[in-house]
């Protein structure tokens, strides 16, 4: 089976090779480009530019790989900001002796993923790096997007009487890679969530122009972002845990381990806080569109606590959701 | 000493930490974000888009280090479009156990870099690698550009009769990273040319419009941009060994190791291609910038042997330069 060597990241004739096979073959586009930089026509719109790297061990995971990963991070980083996703760039530095089949599977898969937002792959970068230098590979994408008219999100805008909302459940990617990396000898099928959400963006902003917050949950969970948006927009919120979604088979693995799927890592969730007489209408253009279909609304901003998230339990009684601490498993993105 | 720990790479508090403390620190701009993506006014011009990963080891060498060098390629290579770098990213990988106070090194030569040509870095992003999961610290950037009114460059537009120029001596930086790395034993003090040059390439293209061709000759040195631009325009190229500009320290060890410095990799050299009656004025434009004083005409584009390049020998002779190989040495940037 063929094998990267240095001479792929050598910048001569075989990274050229390298180039022709592998990512030309599958990124191909009228702006992609083998050359310095990628010459793009002008959206005209203000700008989004957001990076990325990617590092997630292990790299193929149930549910996808590093590189549908690489290209959701960006494009979820960029719908945040009521961004279309235009142009992006992926530079990969690969260990050397890495299976190029694997590699083509990863450009596949990010082509793949790619598409389905309509954003265009336009330059890249290939380095190689000696065995044991580098973790098998590694890939950090950019990506510009058109920012909608009209269209203005912060967590700062987080307002009293606010909806929150989840885009599915929680917890998913978190848990299948702690599941992959089989440290823990628990046996459940998690597959990841992770899956590129500007087009359920897309959808919701060309009905609802007032969203006020749109986040993606990746390192550090829900909470994490719960808790960024308390504190940037000095609110309080209030959640209700018997709204939370959490697919049985994540429940059951984190209650094995003591874990809070609120503070695992979701590679295709976002929060999204609008008025709060708009949340009907968000959450059914949510279950219209594709990675979505299982939006729900899960609390309320209010005035009380601020800077505080607390969770209403089944029994009816409120507490604090303990504010985040330092991620459980490193490599997890 | 302070260490990089995995906690840093979380996305929960100890990152908020590291943004605060060593990259909004010195990276700060009204556009910086810590948010998921950087919003931008528009340039209003056709765009250029470039990324690029680093992975020189070592990451501190003489003349610069990691960080200097991820800030110059990107604008080289936006550069090499004719376009202004406006807005660039960096995203972090970096090892656990790494020293703090380097990094904060590495971040201020990057600002340093870039505020010499007015861009701006807008967003980044910061993993940590468990030890001997990554060597130190890789370090990916991508830069967008404005292209400028009416310039338009390409390998394949080099004519006959066209002057051949490099922006200073070349060869510093692999010899450079040669030595640094200490396998041969030579005692030689050789300091990288690693610089970015929109400036210079900005005051060129005020005044001379039509250059044809711009290229930095990073790894694979002048050599290979000299061979690719032969075959994309389909024109022979002939040097005048005579004029070559190559340091008395480069050729030293160059000559000691047997390597051909025209195939060694430079970070801050440009190879410029422009209609032959522009040279003195290219060169004279050249000579009163930053990093390209000394800047010399080695050649001209032919009709005679076409893919080709040709070197005439002091006694006259004209010989074929060997076509490029693979690299000397991985890791160089």
């Amino acid at each position: 089976m063929e094998k990267v060597t240095l001479a792929h990241g050598s910048g001569g004739q075989a990274t050229a090779e390298l180039i022709d096979k592998v990512f030309k073959h599958h990124l191909n586009n009228e702006y992609f480009t083998a050359d310095d930089a990628s010459v793009l026509p002008n959206p005209q719109t203000t700008l989004a530019m957001s990076t990325d790297g990617f590092i997630v061990s292990p790299p193929f995971f149930n549910g996808g790989n590093i590189g549908k990963l690489s290209i959701c991070g960006t494009v979820n980083d960029l719908a945040c900001m009521g961004a279309k996703p235009l142009y992006m760039t992926c530079a990969f530095v690969i260990e050397e002796g890495f299976d190029m089949n694997k590699l083509e599977e990863i450009v596949a898969s990010m082509e793949k993923c790619a598409k389905e937002v309509g954003v265009k792959i336009v330059a890249g970068d290939t380095k190689v790096a000696g065995k044991g230098q580098v973790d098998q590979v590694f890939i950090t994408t950019t990506g510009v997007g058109a920012i909608k008219e009209g269209i203005k999100t912060s967590g700062a805008y987080a307002k009293a009487g606010d909806a929150i909302i989840v885009t599915g459940d929680i917890g998913r990617h978190g848990t299948c890679i702690l599941l992959e990396r089989d440290d823990y000898g628990i046996e459940a099928n998690v597959s990841s969530d992770c899956a590129p959400l500007w087009n359920a963006v897309d959808a919701l902003t060309e009905k609802v122009k007032d969203v006020h917050v749109i986040r993606d949950a990746t390192r550090g969970g829900v909470g994490t972002v719960l808790y960024e948006i308390a504190r940037e927009a000095n609110v309080g919120i209030k959640l209700e845990n018997k709204n939370i979604p959490v697919a049985k088979e994540v429940r059951g693995v984190t209650g094995m381990l003591g874990l809070d799927p609120l503070y695992l890592a979701c590679e295709g969730r976002m929060v999204i806080v609008v008025p709060g007489d708009k949340a009907d209408q968000t959450l059914a253009i949510l279950h219209q569109c594709k990675h979505t279909e299982k939006a729900a609304l899960i609390g309320y901003v209010t005035d009380e606590h601020p800077g505080h998230v607390t969770i209403t339990t089944e029994i009816g009684s409120e507490t604090l959701l303990p504010p985040p601490g330092n991620e459980l498993l490193p490599r997890i993105c």
